[in-house]
């Protein structure tokens, strides 16, 4: 029984667990996009544009655990090359297929469409290597071993990979198959044993213990051995911005939103003033920590990443997050806990139903908008700054891409994520600024049958960088001015409830419309030039002090 | 009298003649957004990403012969790296602006936004290599000779750079003058005299010889040079896809677009029946040659490149386009010719007023709605490839990306193009899969007051792939069903001009009305699904025939 290479390919991107390819075709690809096309257990969902492909990717992979993408050769995979770093950053499996000349036009240095003219063509491969996990270009000869290899790197570095298939290979019988398949990174067991011990060494010895709990929990498929030790051990845990709800934030031991010296004091004198700080896979970044204002002493510090564990100063390498966690739950004894702050949400809508849209509406107003197990993607921005505070309810994930910081993810990212989970409610929160960047992937809800609601913030201008920049009204930070109630149907969702808000009571009523309109909801929200939330004006004071931008 | 990098910077550019920055504002580039805003000389044009700028920069410097783009650490400079290798395919000096993290960040290995959060600062620069003439990363010490050597080398090479201003080094003192200068590419004399005294002789022995008009003409300024050139020697013309309007299509000698074995036979047999073919800078790749069926004895053939000179199967180096044209003039005798083909238009339109539209009334009614002087914009696919073959009045440019092809490049070059030259008409064609690509960009000539012309032709999917896959019905060639003609107002712009027409007669009147209408205008064609040119038709075959997707 003769396997060709794409079919060995098809196959073992449907035993992983693929079901869906983001992508945009094109002629150096056909033979990967009929492969999707005719293979009734996998649909090919056709985006505007590659970068939004990659996003969209990056969106389902949040939920999904993984997710395919496939562009051409060239002027398709370098657009999708900034959502693919993207996913890189935030440890998403994106399985990135590219299909390219033939082997044959490559050795005749042919100058075909789609190269830079010069008769060479490994360049692009070259330029993804430093953004992926892993990467080949798969022929009949290497098919076999490198779509193990190069799948395996996806799965246990959780990170994207390149795969291209040169036209004429696509269809080619293999010609082996694997004999030096990698083996997964796996946890050496006496540095396992030892790192365990030490962990509980620390925590033991502690007066007062608390977990952060990272976004590799939830990247991880961790959240249920994670939930099961903080069960057993009743250990409290605070998440940091890039980390909201990975873990549910209706558990007991829920402290709140640890943002360094910048926000919530009584969550940072807590976590700060622990023995013992328990980090399971959250990222020491700039935005992750108040602009590095989060000081925790290293020797109290034990930091559970991936594939190694730090005890103060000493790091233990080749151990796996999994292993740790399920060691520790078997080693930790329960923790008896002293007084523990209980997380604040944002509390109640300040202002009159006829007064303008501010900040402290509309932010605490949108927390009693979510409901249970909503999907929240949240723009990078004064939008996210203002939403990551809000208390999620039991099950509601929040999506933020908080290291990578594209904007214009949101809006790609939250139809990815949609065509992931389309039974559970998708809310985009973006500004107007970031939505301009993507906005036409918007058409693709209304094509794919989804119903999201969608928050456009316009402020009339890129408002984070007002905050950032020297002058706020520098030209640089304004915009086209659109018509954004009017994009739904001009993208083909005329049914869409659409609203432009600007007051308090404007607000309710598409609010109130948006929840039963039962079609999907646009609601343009308008705010003044400068009103930004607490954290994004103090970031912006924060990161200015940081970058010399003053 | 202290001068800082980027005063430094700022001061040159003005003097090769920048007086526009495209680009996409971040916190990392504010330095650079800052000194192109406060500087009256240079105007920021704000594009909603960064793709899309670079776009906008590569068709600004098809009028202007140079452009800039400014884009933010990672995030912004990854997104545009397919426009940034477009235009390095497409020979258009683009200077790529990149605010980066300061050194001392960097000495420090932070984790910052836009990083891949590995301590890691030097691998965007380094994926940027391929697709650049030079780069550099600008500091206090390296920046005087740096700036030199970078902006000689796009405006010599004519192709894209990358200067990336480290936040902290942006206003630091330079520490020196450039004291190391490089040379711009120059002939050797003696090569250059043997390379022309070549090419006489091989034209002087031909009977006949015809010339190739290639886009390097256009691109490195020598229009005046290669008319002068044909004018003393009465040789005749003709040009192929990438190079139309390399030179006026109304000179005497012109014969019409040389398409291999696919279209115009009779240019063909002109051409290839010549003693001797004189290509003055035209690329002999797959669209620019008929999939490679223009077949031309290498004996024959003389190729004058940018840099180097082919006769017959020699290769002289070291010698300069702009010499060898000056030279040839100078040597080359007048030639007379005996009978050669005059240029074909499309003819005329065919299809009654009430018919639907079909290509065969289209593409020579659009031909004949061009003007003297416009600026026309032709999207890869099918659309350029029924305009390409129109015969452009006096003065009148047509600008494609042949090589590269990247679709959604356009409506964002036609924006740049728009802006270099807001005297001209601009009009952009292009199709409705294209446009979905990049289309936030429409909003940007209401923002900057242009009145371009738009024809969005919807055939209901990528009309091109329908033709060149397997199956033209394979789903993935379908799109999101758009509204079209509501986009300008849902873009800001209400006031302008649109018609949705399926009818020959309604395209009259839609024709006739955004002709004068005093506003942009925005046109929706609509066409039957399979309705293609001739020349995508056969192409069509050729490729499938070439690339193997039958």
């Amino acid at each position: 029984m003769v396997v060709t290479v794409l079919e060995r390919l098809m196959e073992r991107l449907k035993q992983i667990g693929i079901t869906d390819v983001f992508g945009v075709p094109g002629d150096f690809s056909f033979a990967l996009n009929d492969a999707v096309d005719n293979d009734p257990d996998i649909r090919w969902v056709g985006c505007c544009n590659e970068l939004n492909a990659a996003y969209a990717a990056d969106g389902y992979a949040r939920i999904k655990g993984r997710a395919a993408l496939c562009t051409t050769y060239g002027v398709g995979e370098l657009s999708a090359l900034c959502g693919v770093a993207g996913a890189y950053t935030e440890h998403l499996p994106v399985i990135h297929l590219v299909g390219m000349p033939g082997v044959s036009t490559q050795r005749a240095r042919r100058i075909v469409h789609h190269t830079l003219g010069t008769g060479e063509f490994d360049a692009y491969a070259d330029m993804t290597k430093p953004v992926v996990a892993a990467s080949a270009v798969l022929t009949a000869e290497n098919a076999a071993c490198q779509i193990e290899r190069v799948l395996e790197a996806a799965l246990t570095r959780n990170r994207p990979v390149y795969l291209a298939i040169p036209q004429d290979h696509a269809d080619a019988p293999l010609a082996g198959e694997p004999v030096c398949v990698p083996e997964a990174p796996q946890s050496d067991p006496e540095i396992l044993a030892a790192a365990i011990e030490a962990i509980a060494e620390k925590v033991d010895a502690a007066g007062s213990a608390v977990v952060l709990a990272g976004y590799l929990i939830a990247r991880l498929g961790l959240r249920p051995l994670a939930t099961d030790l903080l069960a057993r051990t009743g250990l409290p845990f605070a998440t940091m911005f890039m980390d909201k709800t990975a873990l549910d934030e209706t558990l007991p031991g829920y402290v709140g939103l640890y943002d360094g010296r910048i926000m919530n004091p009584e969550v940072r004198d807590f976590v700060e003033g622990c023995d013992c700080v328990l980090n399971l896979g959250a990222l020491w970044s700039d935005f992750n920590t108040g602009a590095f204002t989060a000081k925790i002493d290293s020797r109290r510090m034990v930091a559970v990443m991936q594939h190694e564990v730090r005890v103060g100063h000493a790091t233990f390498r080749e151990v796996e997050m999994r292993d740790v966690l399920t060691g520790l739950a078997r080693v930790l004894s329960p923790k008896p806990g002293g007084a523990v702050p209980r997380p604040k949400g944002l509390g109640e809508p300040k202002g009159g139903p006829d007064e303008a849209i501010t900040p402290d509406y509309l932010y605490p107003r949108w927390e009693k908008f979510l409901r249970e197990g909503d999907i929240v993607v949240a723009e990078t921005g004064t939008v996210s700054m203002g939403l990551g505070f809000a208390r999620m309810p039991a099950g509601a994930e929040f999506f933020n891409q908080t290291l990578w910081g594209a904007i214009g993810w949101a809006t790609p990212a939250a139809f990815g994520a949609a065509m992931a989970a389309p039974d559970r409610r998708t809310l985009l929160f973006t500004g107007e600024g970031s939505h301009q960047m993507t906005v036409q992937e918007l058409g693709q809800f209304g094509r794919y049958g989804l119903k999201p609601i969608v928050f456009c913030l316009n402020n009339d201008g890129y408002l984070i960088e007002r905050l950032l920049c020297k002058d706020p009204m520098s030209s640089y930070n304004d915009l086209a001015p659109w018509n954004y109630t009017q994009l739904p149907a001009a993208f083909g969702m005329p049914d869409w409830y659409t609203a432009k808000v600007t007051t308090n009571r404007e607000l309710e009523e598409a609010l109130s419309k948006a929840e039963s309109c039962g079609t999907g909801a646009y609601v343009e929200v308008v705010m003044d030039r400068m009103a930004a939330s607490p954290l994004a004006q103090k970031l912006g004071e924060s990161i200015k002090t940081l970058y010399g931008n003053k």
